[in-house]
């Protein structure tokens, strides 16, 4: 028997949903069919129905009810239950312990940061920028005083993020990443051979782009019947509800590569989205877990099946096929190699999967001076030069191929970075874990059979929502906590075969 | 000076229209992109937000607000101001004075009824629909006693749609349409005579179909930068702001009068929207006016523009030129001709102009007699058909072809019908008006100049939004009152130029 008390959870939990589901929608018509003219009227829109959305969430009434459930004998609930309280009361309290004044002011700097950044990186001016952020930080250590009172400020930032997730789980791993990564991109660079992707230049028309990325997003598991694929000027994976999961690529004429990459990599985030959990779709119960846990499911198709030699040799006669005056020297062999290139670059949005941990791992050192006052925003230029140098051997010749690259400072996004290397690690290592227990998982990616794949990350982690942390998730299905000994293991198994290394 | 009570009506007022665009980009999304399994999700986040609305508007700090406002002396407010508090009261009165227990009778019966019309429709079988129809005709009578208490009940059901007008405005305008336009099309009839219309029969690609509709509503003056044009199932006018406007349209391979002339019809419907007034955006007093109003906008562009000799002299060799295999034989005179045939025949929306106004009498005759009892629900069938045979001199093989043919009914939308016609004799009206107040505006449609006739319909009509009813609008427009002659002028005069009845 459900109690008064849950029922009425429920329902205020669904309201929010749905309305959830409305939000998320008007952003992904704003990101792609909405006339230019309209951003106004959005914006007001936006606002009205975010107000709405509030104002359920900090309800006194939900309050109340949160406050007799825990009051009950928790032996009457089950799992899904005890869940879906814990987690409202967890999102209640973020929503309420927040004093008016700190989130208007939040929401006032996120809107005008934005602005101030587009300015100072056009203009390659970090002094512009400077003032804006020194305030963000001061604010987000007031926000994290009031969110989790007691807990490290930088802690709390990565808590929102990454829950259950601190500075004691992930310096320790991101140092064993310096010690080996720094020296393998310096031995590739030492090389200095580089693998032949002259074919990849030429031009590709969109359309052909278009139906082979769609074909192999369909391949992989991506249901169109609950979910659509378009254009967007960044690729995204958005959509109101598991039964309408909305991802989006853009396309080059000269580069077919980024959109078929775009559009796998969002299809991992797609997956993980309708794969939710059937019960309690419309609860927090069902909600995927965490930023990086998403990102491992992106980051698992684009990565460990779509980069691998398997992969390509599977499609690679469908993409010979599709841009046939382009690839007709080439080989699988060959094409694997050329998509699979390791160069230090600048620019982390663009960079590959050896070198991309190190520009999030300075970012990560550089937001734990910013919290610990170790270092000074005025000198984060230099900061930031001296450290891509240290990683990564290249200086930035601006700050804007330097610290004014990445938009999230300016919105008050602190804590967010780590996560795409979290689930960098987070995809070796399940992928480690699948093929311990499914048979002829590389037999099957060569045959291009993704359905035991897919089923697997389904049952293993889509399924579980948000019944735990990502860490508990980590060690029910991998039988450990986060190692990134796979990780390690896995690039440079891979870079040596691809860089005449010595190595093996 | 604005008052304070004023100032908490707009704001009050804004969030509603706010939530109401919402809503709008809610419904186009549903028609024209959401994934086909999201269907019961979506159901649920239109009632959430449903909800919202109705809690908003219904909100008793509106209702005292409202009081407020109208125990002020209205000496201070200006027009505007006064028409946003005249239909705030309305709207107001609107949602509050019905019962709970009717609005949700009627909600539940609406929703069933779709699904009883569908069936009882492909099963030619009107006894399966009758009771449903009986339990409607109740409800709304029942809605009408507490909507407009003292009122005719199937007048009050009018100004639901068409406010200010009554049976007493619209029985005599329709009577006279019988007395001319039964004759006329009998007359046609007797010719026997067609226009030849074989080069429109063929293949007409959509991609070039879809670029012809495009450059048209261009032409005509829809700004793309605050609008757009998509594909749905029944086209129609859509979006969730005068700065969002979105038309749809269909595509048959075989014909491509039917997709070009749905994209007039709409972007009629799109630059009412477009064009309203710059002030009070957000507000009532800048909303569109009526059903009716609104038809005489797309009926403007369709008919008195588009179906004219002169837009088809403007247009041929570009449409010539866009399908050349299709039309190389024919000339604009006979392309012309071939647009305007008439022909009677059972469905309505199929039907011609001239046949048009007959089908929606027969309904609106209907609809008067089953709220004055004087035809009951049982006998409707047979009632159906010899309407048919004295106004078209055609019998409907089946119910589906009669009686069940239009939606309407099984929501409820009694007193609906009667906007499509008066919204084809304002539209004549408005035009003959025009042509009075403007030169050249025969010179400028055959140069396809239609910038000053957009400009008299922005500044005569979208501009007044909702200042006037449809009665006062008219008057001010065209300084005398609704009146059918210019209708029946304009159809006579055209048909004996394309028909030989012997007339002139």
């Amino acid at each position: 028997m459900t109690s008064v008390n849950y029922q009425s959870l429920v329902e205020k939990l669904s309201e929010v949903s749905y309305l959830n589901g409305v939000m998320s929608t008007l952003g992904w018509d704003q990101e792609v069919v909405m006339p230019i003219g309209a951003s106004e009227a959005r914006a007001q829109q936006i606002s009205a129905l975010a107000g709405v959305i509030h104002e359920r969430m900090t309800d006194p009434r939900l309050g109340d009810c949160l406050a007799e459930l825990e009051a009950e004998d928790s032996a009457y609930f089950d799992t899904l239950q005890i869940c879906n309280i814990r987690e409202a009361r967890r999102k209640y309290d973020l929503e309420t312990k927040i004093p008016k004044k700190l989130v208007k002011e939040m929401a006032g700097l996120s809107s005008q940061g934005h602005t101030v950044w587009v300015a100072a990186r056009r203009d390659n001016k970090f002094s512009d920028f400077a003032p804006l952020l020194k305030r963000f930080i001061e604010l987000k250590k007031e926000w994290a005083q009031c969110a989790f009172p007691g807990m490290d400020h930088y802690d709390a930032n990565i808590d929102n993020f990454e829950r259950g997730t601190t500075m004691a789980d992930i310096t320790p791993v991101f140092e064993r990443i310096k010690a080996e990564l720094i020296p393998l991109i310096q031995s590739i660079q030492d090389t200095r051979y580089q693998p032949d992707n002259s074919f990849l230049q030429g031009t590709f028309p969109v359309d052909k782009q278009e139906a082979l990325a769609r074909k192999i997003s369909k391949d992989i598991g991506f249901q169109f019947d609950c979910g659509r694929m378009d254009v967007s000027v960044h690729p995204f994976c958005g959509g109101s509800h598991p039964t309408d999961v909305r991802i989006t690529t853009r396309y080059q004429e000269n580069d077919f590569i980024e959109s078929l990459y775009a559009v796998i990599h969002e299809t991992g985030h797609g997956l993980y989205e309708q794969g939710r959990m059937l019960e309690g779709r419309d609860l927090p119960v069902s909600e995927s877990l965490t930023m990086g846990i998403h990102e491992s499911q992106s980051l698992f198709w684009e990565r460990m099946i779509a980069q691998s030699e398997l992969f390509c040799r599977h499609y690679f006669d469908t993409i010979k096929a599709t841009f046939p005056d382009n690839l007709q020297d080439a080989t699988a062999d060959v094409f694997y190699r050329a998509i699979n290139t390791c160069k230090a670059d600048f620019i982390r949005v663009e960079a590959d999967e050896l070198t991309y941990p190190l520009h999030i791992i300075l970012r990560y050192e550089i937001e734990k001076g910013l919290f610990d006052d170790s270092i000074a925003v005025d000198d984060l230029p230099e900061v930031w030069n001296d450290l891509m140098m240290k990683y990564l051997g290249i200086k930035p010749p601006t700050d804007t191929l330097g610290v004014l690259q990445d938009s999230h400072w300016s919105s008050g996004a602190f804590g967010y970075f780590p996560s795409y290397t979290l689930g960098a690690i987070y995809a070796c290592q399940f992928y480690q874990t699948m093929t311990n227990e499914l048979s002829d998982v590389e037999k099957n990616i060569e045959k291009g059979s993704f359905a035991p794949i897919k089923a697997w990350l389904n049952e293993k982690i889509h399924r579980q929502g948000s019944l735990f942390t990502p860490h508990d998730l980590v060690c029910r299905v991998t039988g450990e906590s986060l190692n990134p000994e796979y990780f390690i293991e896995y690039l440079k198994k891979k870079y040596s075969a691809i860089y005449p290394l010595g190595l093996e």
